[in-house]
């Protein structure tokens, strides 16, 4: 294990969870957990200065290695001095493996799936566009050949350039090359895949050289206990710092509760549980209670952009998702804040109908607002999930949330 | 005059210019001249929050009529508290009154022309392009009809109509109605235009209800000395609380110099002059010299989305134009600062080769980081400029940009 890396659990909350307080401490500061990382694919999380992100408080970043693989190029991120000082970014960060490209690339693309389940109408879609959805990863023993997204250019991952690649954007944590499956993946592919994320597993470990990054190792085997049962069992038997624990996560939410309950017990007390690309608010705590650490998502990120904005259920306006879609005709005239008992920049100074002029004028303060608030209200969300542990009261903040939910789903259309 | 509106000539400059030191008043505070005022189009400076605009020492800013006429329309803003609640920015605003759009919607979309000369290639563009260089504004005694460029929807503005508008959006400097002519236009239409903006100036000084709103009255009469004469001797017997001097600004910089030459000095000393739509480095000079007050330019703001970045024409990698444009190939291992004298944020943190992956990549945070920097910039130049009247160096300030300028031009390719 490296010296420059340790996970220190505070508190284990007990009544039946195997949720926890911890700190995971890195060369680049501390992060106080359970904690939502905030994504930065292209080494900026969209329309935000690294000074306001910080202000916001975010503990950590993700960014993605196949995205700066392609642009701008590891080695020129290397050349700048490591993706902190390239992007003025002060605070530790995680990059992935770009294995989740594999999928997301390749079969997803194909059958046009997401994490847990299939986009609804996807199929359609794809026999309409059937170039469109050409799969532009191939996966073979070695690792997986892609076709760039941007130029059509050929290009290899597999353990070893993967690590390499991590290595040159420095980032503190690091990822394990594997294989994500895909939900439509059968139980003998996911089997047979999982056997050779395995031996990326090792690989990587052999591949990495640098003691101040701390490599995670990665949970894969689908939706089946066997297989996530010898996935977390050959995995944390090797000598990573950490966990990340990988999808296909199942067809529902009901699944990827299960594929938590089978790993994580199974984990030691004395290193951290990353869940790759999921945040939700009922995923966030449906994971903190089952014993996950950190998240990252890109919704809060994308959302904004689309003129989502991430608000309590029961926010007159909110839909079935807990957002107000600011494009929206029904906001023209309202002076309301987007959250009247938000405390951020965006809620703080400016109406729903100036946010809507921003967005339906595709001004540029229309992403950057909108992104302040939802990265402010995933970080206050963590906030109160943490006091929540520190004091007990997490089920009734869980219960409170959900609630909402529910109210909201089954009140009102 | 308004009694929420005041002019004070701190200190004149002699050495045989026009060039002063001066403050305006308004309800909204204070603006300490000669300044340039960035321009918010749709209620927004591009790509900022108005905190950091704020920060960078903006005194005030520019909005446009036309723009907010149509998006989100004129009842909105007003409903919603006026522009200063609606966008949350308390320092002052001034309006234009939709007329320059009589202009660059109407015989400057059909001529390809500018407010100083053609457009280069304007001609043969246009010949392959008539359908969308139709003209969208006609104009006649009464006022202007456009259509909209947003939905083909068509609208009046007229002196009455544009001074209700901008009662509306709420102001603290508005401006008369006028036609900005062209300059292609003959001596002929310019004379009986001018005649028009005058008869249109009266209107709009009777249209007029708010003490609390100062209105500009327009001086034109294109580039013909006894036109500007003319026209100067009307507007300022008038009883407006300030002056602005409209295009067409003739057919060169030194057309643009002469118009000032027969103006200004036939202004009063107790009420501040603007010049409408111009803000070039060597502008703001030769402008300040012969006794402007404020300036109002998109350039800063639009060259920074298209990664132009001011800088003093001796930093190393700046064009003819004084910028240096970050997506060039030229940047992408360049570690250093956009200007490695300049102390805004953008230069402090981040290197040229970051802005460039920016700006390869359509990151909002390049527009976001240029459009800091531009702004800086120019508020920098300003109070350079500021401190050079008090101190009696303005003749060497000048002389140092235009050196710099002369030598990069002439020097190397």
């Amino acid at each position: 294990m490296s010296n420059y890396f340790s996970y220190t659990e505070h508190q284990r909350f007990g009544q039946g969870t195997e949720a926890r307080l911890g700190r995971i401490d890195t060369p680049h500061g501390s992060i106080e957990t359970p904690e939502f990382l905030p994504v930065g694919t292209l080494a900026t999380v969209k329309g935000l200065l690294p000074s306001q992100l910080e202000e916001l408080g975010a503990q950590g970043m993700l960014s993605n290695t196949y995205h700066l693989f392609l642009r701008p190029g590891a080695d020129i991120v290397e050349e700048m001095g490591g993706l902190h000082k390239f992007m003025n970014w002060k605070r530790p960060v995680m990059t992935d493996s770009g294995g989740f490209q594999a999928f997301s690339l390749g079969a997803a693309r194909q059958h046009g799936i997401g994490k847990i389940g299939v986009f609804p109408g996807a199929g359609a879609d794809m026999v309409a566009h059937k170039d469109t959805y050409k799969p532009l990863a191939k996966i073979d023993e070695d690792g997986v050949v892609f076709r760039s997204f941007l130029d059509g250019s050929k290009h290899r991952l597999n353990p070893e350039i993967s690590i390499h690649i991590q290595e040159q954007l420095g980032a503190d944590i690091i990822l394990a090359f594997d294989e994500c499956t895909s939900p439509a993946a059968s139980y003998e592919y996911t089997a047979k895949s999982l056997e050779r994320t395995h031996r990326w597993a090792l690989r990587s470990l052999n591949a990495k050289t640098k003691p101040q990054q701390a490599l995670y190792g990665i949970i894969q085997g689908g939706e089946w206990q066997d297989l996530r049962e010898k996935s977390v069992e050959f995995i944390t038997n090797l000598p990573f710092d950490g966990f990340a624990i990988g999808g296909s996560l199942g067809k529902s939410k009901h699944d990827m509760h299960k594929v938590l309950e089978w790993t994580i017990p199974a984990m030691p007390h004395d290193k951290p549980r990353h869940l790759l690309g999921i945040g939700e608010v009922d995923d966030l705590f449906e994971g903190v209670q089952r014993g996950i650490d950190t998240f990252d998502c890109v919704i809060p990120t994308r959302f904004a952009r689309t003129s989502n904005l991430l608000v309590p259920y029961d926010v007159d306006g909110a839909n079935k998702r807990g957002t107000l879609v600011l494009r929206n005709a029904e906001f023209t005239h309202d002076e309301r804040p987007v959250d009247p008992n938000c405390d951020c920049y965006c809620c703080r100074n400016f109406s729903r109908a100036y946010l809507r002029h921003l967005y339906k004028s595709e001004e540029i303060l229309g992403s950057v607002l909108g992104t302040l608030h939802n990265i402010h209200f995933m970080l206050k969300l963590m906030r109160d999930i943490r006091a929540s542990l520190a004091n007990g009261t997490f089920f009734e903040l869980k219960r409170h949330w959900l609630e909402m939910k529910e109210e909201r789903n089954h009140g009102q259309s």
